[in-house]
């Protein structure tokens, strides 16, 4: 029988439980999350799970790739300042639910596992691309100069986040958001992240 | 014999060893680093580390503080964008050495460790708050708004260095320093860190 091949079987579902199972234990947080306790939830073996995936951090990734796979919805309000703050108010959302979990996870696993490692960075990497047509977008209508750097600016909307779910003791809320936002908006008008421009000392 | 009890006894020879061991191994990086390493360079028992420091963290922890006993010198350059520069590159300085790599282990314990996160949260909490005092002196100065929230400032300040030592895979140079620092300033300018200031929408 080839069942195992077709994409409607027994891999698939096994794939299916173990991701649903992995999903609905994250609930509860990643400190207490093993293979062991996703293979009893999903009704599998312990060594389907290593076969397939190596190790946590693989289960976890390839439920990531869920997250990433879909679409999101790159705000396009026709303004630089409404536009970076909804999508603050989308990082925002994104990290206080499941992928933030999952994220977190990944990366702390990241410094001693190189898979979940390259993970979390081509997340964030794919993630902060998509991003960046926000401030492509005001470069386009000429409200920012020409040779902004647009990863340079989503790199420091995004930090002050990923500071709060890893280290920072303080709630992600939509005042922060807001914050936040405000904060990349008034250092991008002024060109801090112009190519050209030498950050202080000439504009302030 | 009390010999353990006194500070240049036994029980301090064992912890210098320890430390100086860790210390050593951890310009390999964390990836490879295991108590039974660093019990060997340091030539002591595994138990002993394992009663002392209960795991790897421990002893990490303990070389942080190590570090974090250190007198950190805050900038008083007398204004706010050169203290905010120069805070940026202690910053960058700090990250890029041992320190970065023992933060890094930490916080990619902390999910699974709460002593990790306890200590990783201390140490930022500590860090952060010396750091307050530049924007409070600017705020003494006159240069920024009576109600500048200096925490807030700070956090956005180092956030997108602890974005590049665990996720961005770009150099924490003294440009991106100075970037940071400059973004930093122009947002604390536009009273975006003012408590009473809505964000956005309001003075763009």
């Amino acid at each position: 029988m080839a069942v195992s091949q077709r994409p409607g079987g027994r891999s698939a579902r096994v794939r299916a439980a173990v991701l649903t199972a992995a999903r609905g234990l994250l609930v509860d947080g990643y400190a207490e999350l093993t293979v062991e306790r996703i293979a009893q939830a999903a009704g599998v073996n312990k060594t389907s799970i290593y076969r397939r995936w190596t190790d946590l951090e693989g289960v976890l990734g390839d439920l990531l790739s869920e997250y990433a796979s879909e679409v999101v919805p790159i705000p396009d309000t026709g303004k630089l300042d409404t536009d970076l703050e909804e999508l603050a108010s989308l990082i925002r959302r994104g990290m206080t639910g499941e992928p933030g979990e999952l994220i977190t996870a990944l990366a702390a696993a990241a410094p001693r596992n190189p898979r979940a490692a390259q993970i979390v960075r081509g997340f964030f990497a794919e993630r902060f691309g998509l991003a960046e047509a926000v401030v492509d977008h005001a470069v386009a209508r000429g409200e920012l100069p020409d040779d902004t750097d647009a990863q340079a600016a989503i790199e420091v909307l995004g930090a002050p986040f990923f500071l709060r779910l890893l280290v920072v003791d303080k709630p992600i809320d939509e005042d922060f958001a807001r914050r936040t936002a405000a904060a990349a908006v008034t250092a991008l008008r002024a060109g801090v992240f112009s190519r050209t421009r030498r950050p202080l000392h000439s504009g302030g």
